[in-house]
């Protein structure tokens, strides 16, 4: 049984709630929408959007999400909130919580930020990314997505790449792909790897090398890379950064015929990916975006079910 | 029968479609709204305002409507969206798709952004303004105002004034006017006339001088101005604009005596038209607004219908 | 009974209709949300939050409040309003109201605007802050919550600190418990603290000494003092502020034992007030927070009732 009244990171799963929260989404994957909104399973909540960093498709999905659930849901973006008028964090969590949220989903620019409101909440928190620290959501719907098309997880060749060292992507993807028994690879710039990710799991192991990471693998997850980075990992140019570390169709050939691509959006088309690989038919890239709805009900149901119980047993 | 899956342009509808939507948008302007909302004809559907120009009436219009037929509405705006990010427009609402939106309301600088996206998306399209293109629900909602005062639209004068030129909601206008069987008459500064403006339709006629325009009219379309094409036009100030092409009393008097005064707003009181027209008995303008939301509740749920028709079918 | 069609402000509210909107408050408080919501007391009803100035916690609270009613609620700010394009607010307004607006909740820098724009419109007008004016929502959450702790009213003494003199909180909340019986003490720096405060009422006085203000005080209110106005007061710094006109323990001290603390929000917090203060055990500032929505909601349905009565009548 389901029992975090917060999500935070992936890191704090067990082997168990993983599954739960997948298997839960597939309930809401499949049931129609009139079905879901008459089931209310959020009748009368709230839920609150707390972006302060503008991330549209993320917003939107857990915007969907709880409306679907039949919540309300608010949004409120740092462009316009207190913050700017000089108001720390926490209190402004503590006044949205104070409207009586049931959950709060945040997303910050700061590592850590979730789990540091989550002490001083009642509201569920749920963490839409902090910094370069954890998304879990987004791990959860890119295992949701494989799992759906290879009916396992398990033994999987998974390689992730791109800037490893700034993505909470991968890393809550390392984490969970690696705890439900895949391989996982990790591959970059050597500037923009990180140095102890073989430290992410038994499972895990760090390329510097397209060809290599790619070689047999089932799915090849490739990460959005922000173009202000390339300096730093002494690349010069887009240009440059496509030839090495996008994938192009020659490195797919390298991957098993049947592999899956991946990308959490939003794509580079040219940089990252060859943009005939990403409107290919080996692309499950819209598949995540569907799949992210589904996770976020299982989530933000899961989450405030869990409050509920803790509040009823104390 | 409706049978679009997207509305994208007065140009594609039969004169019975036009009908159809009109007649559909009198049964929602006159049930009272706790009935409307009972009726649930978008319950648990999601219909998102993706805009790339700001325009308020425009959007709240349209999340008023969709909000009462029982949708969820999310709205989504370029300041904020992966736009920003390079990514595509195409996959920004193939992104929105996925998130199993059944419409898209879409605003775009671009003429003939609506028609382009609607081909890569299985999302009805509903196009709420391309460039200078077309406005559909715009003209639909005029047309709307006009029936429902004058109990007719065939063998009606309509004056349209301002800049044609760049003005998709003239465009609109002449369109569905013509095909409803009214005399069109375009009238502006020379420079802000099209050329072929005879094409829109056999009863499209173009003046260049507001008396002949207005002389026996029984409706008068006044267009916002943009200050900042009045330089394109020879004309040097917005006094000179009202002057010339202004709707003043004196003007207005050439009309029909029960001739109606409308404006899509927002409107510029003192140069397009005169304040004591505007707030005038003759003025329709807030009857556009309210026909607005009564014709895009028509409008939402017969494309979902239609998709739904059509999904059901293949 | 209450039979106002508009909130505009503290000034034109009988001691029952106060009282009135206290109670049913109270009812709003206790009631569990799903019963709030299956209530459907604003079901198929439209409620806009139009927003002139930016304020998240107003805004949202709004906003909870009217979906937890049922209504269906949009949000415009100023930003994206037509406003920028030269709309005017009677404009701007009569619009929303054309959309069938019930009720317009209205935040404007302009003394007077809510008073102004109500009488150009037939849809409700909730003022949320209205230059230094009132902000009677405001004030009714205080005396809410005040209410709530001590079980009265009448006969408490209530230090309000700060910029009185550009404060509509401070104005709304002198109006409000004077006339429920409290004694009010308005406390600031001379140049911020208006000339004629005692003519707020019988009850009022004035005070330029923090200490004088608060002894043996049942309440302390702090309002948030902008930065840029402490010129105006010569004032040079944020520090000397805090040692001046701060609530700091010392200060805390010389109030009644039971004293409670409040803020309207957000917090400067060591400017205004010490950390330790705002997070004691005396502080009631998220109370106030969770008493917001409650009294908007008392407020909304309170305003959409009496305007269908009117309605009714006519």
């Amino acid at each position: 049984m389901w029992n975090h009244r917060h999500l935070l990171g992936i890191a704090e799963l067990s082997r168990d709630d993983m599954l739960l929260v997948l298997d839960t989404a597939e309930r809401w994957f499949a049931m129609p929408r009139d079905e879901a909104k008459n089931a209310r399973v959020l009748h009368g909540r709230t839920v609150i959007n707390l972006f302060f960093e503008s991330s549209t498709r993320t917003r939107t999905s857990f915007e969907v999400a709880g409306k679907r659930l039949g919540a309300d849901v608010v949004n409120v973006s740092a462009q316009t909130s207190s913050v700017t008028k000089g108001e720390t964090l926490l209190d402004t969590v503590r006044n949205l919580e104070a409207l009586r949220a049931d959950a709060i989903v945040l997303r910050h620019p700061a590592s850590g930020a979730a789990e540091f409101v989550s002490r001083g909440t009642q509201a569920s928190i749920v963490n839409a990314g902090d910094g370069a620290h954890e998304h879990p959501t987004q791990a959860l719907l890119d295992a949701f997505t494989i799992r759906r098309h290879k009916k396992r997880l398990a033994g999987l060749a998974v390689a992730i790449c791109g800037d490893i060292l700034h993505s909470r992507v991968a890393r809550s993807n390392a984490l969970l792909l690696g705890a439900l028994g895949a391989e996982v690879r990790l591959c970059g710039p050597r500037t923009l790897l990180p140095r102890e990710a073989e430290a992410l799991g038994p499972t895990v192991r760090v390329f510097d090398r397209m060809d290599d990471a790619v070689a047999d693998a089932d799915v090849i997850m490739m990460l959005r890379i922000q173009t202000e980075r390339l300096a730093g990992a002494m690349i010069a140019s887009n240009r440059e950064y496509a030839r090495t570390f996008g994938l192009s169709l020659r490195v797919l050939a390298l991957a098993k015929p049947d592999a899956l691509v991946m990308h959490p959006g939003p794509i580079n088309r040219g940089v990252e990916i060859d943009p005939r690989i990403a409107d290919g038919e080996r692309s499950v890239i819209l598949d995540q975006v569907e799949s992210g709805v589904a996770v976020r009900m299982a989530v933000l149901s899961s989450v405030v079910a869990a409050a509920d119980a803790k509040r009823a047993a104390s």
